[in-house]
């Protein structure tokens, strides 16, 4: 691209680093960059310079429960208002900002970081467990421990990997529930999430 | 979205800046702020935030032609090698750029800076029409200038509009080819290609 004559060097070099971002082929990338050059309000390409400048600084881990903070630990392992007495382990930072989106839970988070993936090379001390194990032994206020690890082989293993190591601390484990999405019909589930739709049951 | 409590002000600012993207929605913008802020390579952030900051300053308007240029003129107007007898006029500079990807001219250009649109209230005077006609006039090189406009209502009537000004000017004027684009055949073509892929049609 870069090489095509006439092509000016700030357009070019604009449509390479578009391009970076997931999802983004060539063209998208040229018509993103063609249009900040041209049609969008003459701020737009700085503010998303200064927005993407320094994220990467301005981004930490929670050293508490590694989602992302702003400071050394989250705002949400901060607030006084959520629930000490639940915690949610997920895999992801993002995984947390679903949840928060959901409105679903109350209570504190614990980021992992990853799923036990022996294929990938992820075994257990890839994953933030230690913390965890240490979070359930010294805080009295845990008494619920929610896995909201995915529902699929990896995320299954890593759930019974920390009911297994949390077992015997006298806290309840509990897994998040599986079966029919929300708003679909049978005829669009997959034989597993029905096989747990009817396993899961509960009294109507 | 910035509004979720516990979403931190760097990501939800990565995100909003990314959402004013062409074609970015927020669940597209939030999964590259995600990725721009835990999976990219570390400088990538910085790399984009480099290339859009100074897009709009490094970016000037050849005062010659009206296609990108990073200096008073654009690359192309001061190549030599260039065939100064054809000038192509097209739209807008990105339909420079996709000629010039083409490798199909070897002449110069004349960026209208739009198209004739009285619906939306651009008239003759909106356009760079008049630096056309000077240069058609002033110019005793060109002895060609293929309109390139675009092949619908309004790409027609600037093209005409064009042909009728530079009337008596003793250069060649010619409009770039209608008909089927290659590699499609005649079961894919609407009823006005057809028309035209007839009414133009070459001795074979």
């Amino acid at each position: 691209m870069s090489d095509t004559p006439g092509y000016p060097i700030p357009l070019s070099e604009a449509v390479n680093a578009l391009r970076k971002l997931p999802g983004i082929g060539p063209r998208t990338a040229e018509r993103m960059a063609v249009w900040l050059a041209t049609k969008a309000p003459e701020a737009v390409p700085q503010q998303i310079a200064l927005a993407l400048g320094n994220l990467r600084t301005a981004l930490r881990t929670c050293r508490t429960c590694g989602f992302f903070a702003t400071d050394e630990e989250c705002d949400l392992c901060r607030r006084p208002d959520r629930d000490a007495s639940t915690l949610c382990v997920v895999e992801t930072a993002p995984d947390v900002l679903h949840l928060e989106r959901s409105g679903s839970f109350r209570g504190r988070y614990h980021v992992l970081g990853g799923r036990l993936s022996p294929l990938d090379g992820v075994g257990p001390g890839d994953l933030n467990l230690a913390s965890l194990r240490r979070r359930a032994t010294e805080q009295e206020a845990i008494r619920e421990i929610i896995l909201a690890t995915s529902a699929d082989v990896e995320g299954e293993a890593t759930a019974a990997y920390i009911c297994d190591m949390l077992k015997g601390c006298g806290i309840q484990i509990s897994r998040v529930a599986h079966g029919l999405p929300a708003g679909s019909g049978l005829e669009s589930a997959d034989r597993l999430t029905l096989q747990r739709a009817i396993s899961g049951r509960l009294p109507a």
